[in-house]
């Protein structure tokens, strides 16, 4: 016998599961038809040259890579941020800034395994590329909002923590780290939840942090208020300044609630350059369901233009497992408008027969071959969600009739078959 | 810069691709929903071994594999129908036979590159499982039967041939072809449209065929009707009745015209071992469009239960391609109820407040921030694919007034905005 299971890391999705998953996307499907954005794609293989970055990244060093038989170096995306990037730089002439593009891809990171964490997810991207300033945050935060809403999630489940690394940058200069230390430092800085404080301590010391340094940095992000950071920095500050007028905008769109400055908000990717947010759960019993942030530079680090972006990836595993947790996951059965149910041999093409012209009508319909007697046809019918059985008995076959049973009244009538075939259209 | 293309072989999907895509596979769910089938996935990433097989399939040679960091082997799936197998024999116990799934997957094969014929492609694959004899060859048939026609494709453009391994076993049998050799020349005879004969006819003869055997089957390839290949065998056929049946089984549904019985359709994965069919183009510009047939012992050959099961894999590049050379693809564009133009900064907040009040009330709604001038922003309004525009001009706003303009029927009124708001629900 070969081993059955999925390869480790990974998810099988039987049909139960895979309705589970399609509800879910179809609320980021719709969410997105409903700003503006429209879907794009690319292929699961990339090659690993998009993914090599200097800053220390965990992302990098979680790769599934390998050789292809053409001796390319490929890998698995571990995100789509960097395939958006390539797309939009290989039609940068053609396409008609800002573009408003989502996606739904499969991505790959080898890391350990917890709850909430497998080695792939299903991640809607969002992202606004080609517009600056904070309209751009307003429009991509607010559709993630509206998403949880349609799944049934408030501000009293979840709430979206908000930075800004300008902000953190201005800390770290407060503090007397070099310009060129800052995004190592922040990469480190995102580990905070994930490793204890001595660990983080000693990281940051390797990064060439004081233990002066390191304590003023840990004040810092004590802090709960902006006013309270301002008042800390001293300076005019361009980071609290942009913050401040986002959570204005946020109110005035209606989501005031659901956002709460949070100055321990890194997020672990190098290339974010402004907003960073993160949603958590309230309960904060599980790690972040989703973040994002502004990633003014990326596309130049490959080599283009400076093109302002935004956006976010939203996995599907944290917030499956969350809604399970809440009980918010829907009841979904499958559903189908007639069975038939042939009781003898002679009966089978007519079975076929009649389920065809039904679905020539538009039903959806289905024949069962294999449940003969009336007790167990009938709870098979149940099972498969069905409306109406058809049931082809010899002697009202031979009259040309079938029997019609409407299974939520629990009635049913013998009608003649040309005369049922004529009637349902 | 960094290599902008996607990896050799493989597909970026903008925006127009993708809804061409999304085109396809919503017929492709509609039919399968339609019929009675259940959606179901798995990861793209499945264990080598699922692919080792003995009769020198093609499929074998063509794998994206390799190690993990774990060291396991590793490969992007090429087909669909191996993970089925692995499903299905997972939770033999618990599922209910039989069994109506499909799924979308994406494949990847390392081949030569030619028309039609890329590295990965998306593969519909509707399979019935734990169901005998012709009964599940008409619903599958019939399912991909009427798949076409939601696309404009009928009898007059695409034929579905149709043959079955038994037969090719009796012809086999009925030259002197001992059994153990069956399946390993039936994988030489589907390369008989890609290789030309005298390369053909080499790879059989290094499976043992003599001259004389290789005129003998090359003789029953050449014939048309069934009644001559069962008048050839002389003995009675039992591939030869299976066929018969189905042939006539179809027409009764209503699908006689699209069949035709063709004794090289052979296909080239080693498992089929009944009926197998191939859908071709009528001008024959293109390979198989797609394939499929029954695989009695697969489960068994992973050490399961023998368990019947047919299906197909119907993959999207072919199609698409054939559609396009006949014009039959639809011209999909971008839809949206509502853009809103702010034509000063002042007015940012507000057009961000009334788009998302349009959401809140079920619209699409979009803000476009970046066209400042009347002729602009129509332009862009029409290019986005919107119903209506609204106007926010400094005077009118003054007011509490906004201009909507209807794009279909060039009209536009000023109307207060409290007003309109209330109207729109």
């Amino acid at each position: 016998m070969i081993d059955l299971r999925p390869v480790r890391g990974t998810r099988d999705f039987y049909p139960p599961q895979l309705r589970l998953r399609q509800w879910l996307f179809d609320i980021w499907r719709r969410t997105s038809a409903q700003f503006g954005f429209e879907e794009y794609d690319a292929c699961i293989l990339e090659s690993e040259a998009l993914y090599v970055r200097k800053a220390g990244d965990e992302i990098t060093e979680q790769l599934y890579s390998f050789q292809d038989k053409g001796n390319r170096r490929l890998a698995l995306r571990p995100e789509m941020t960097p395939t958006l990037a390539r797309l939009i730089l290989q039609r940068e002439k053609a396409l008609g800034f800002p573009l408003k593009w989502f996606s739904i891809p499969q991505c790959f990171r080898y890391e350990r395994m917890t709850r909430g964490r497998k080695r792939e997810h299903y991640q809607w991207n969002l992202d606004i590329v080609g517009q600056p300033g904070n309209v751009a945050e307003v429009e991509v935060i607010s559709a993630l909002i509206m998403s949880l809403e349609a799944m049934g999630l408030d501000a009293s489940r979840v709430r979206l923590h908000v930075n800004d690394r300008r902000l953190l940058g201005e800390v770290l200069d407060h503090i007397g780290i070099p310009a060129e230390r800052h995004l190592p430092v922040m990469v480190v800085m995102d580990k905070r939840d994930k490793v204890a404080p001595e660990s983080l301590a000693a990281m940051l010391a390797e990064q060439g942090l004081t233990g002066p340094q390191l304590e003023k940095l840990n004040a810092f992000l004590a802090m709960e208020g902006l006013d309270e950071v301002q008042h800390a920095l001293g300076d005019e500050s361009a980071g609290a300044r942009a913050l401040d007028d986002l959570l204005s905008l946020m109110g005035r769109v209606g989501f005031g609630d659901t956002l709460v400055f949070d100055i321990t908000v890194v997020r672990g990717l190098s290339y974010y350059t402004g907003t960073v947010f993160e949603l958590r759960d309230r309960s904060a019993s599980l790690r972040a369901i989703c973040g994002g942030g502004r990633y003014d530079s990326l596309l130049s680090t490959y080599g283009g233009p400076e093109i302002p972006a935004i956006g976010f990836g939203f996995g599907d595993v944290v917030i499956l497992e969350l809604l399970g947790d809440l009980d918010l996951l829907p009841d979904l059965r499958s559903e189908i408008d007639y069975v038939v149910f042939p009781f003898s041999d002679e009966q089978v093409p007519a079975a076929l027969e009649i389920s065809q012209q039904l679905r020539r009508k538009g039903y959806r319909a289905d024949a069962d071959f294999g449940s003969r007697k009336l007790k167990r046809a009938l709870q098979r019918a149940g099972d498969m969600g069905a409306r109406h059985a058809i049931l082809l008995m010899p002697d009202e076959m031979a009259r040309g009739e079938i029997v019609v049973r409407d299974l939520e009244r629990r009635e049913e009538q013998r009608v003649g078959l040309e005369e049922f075939l004529k009637q349902t259209k």
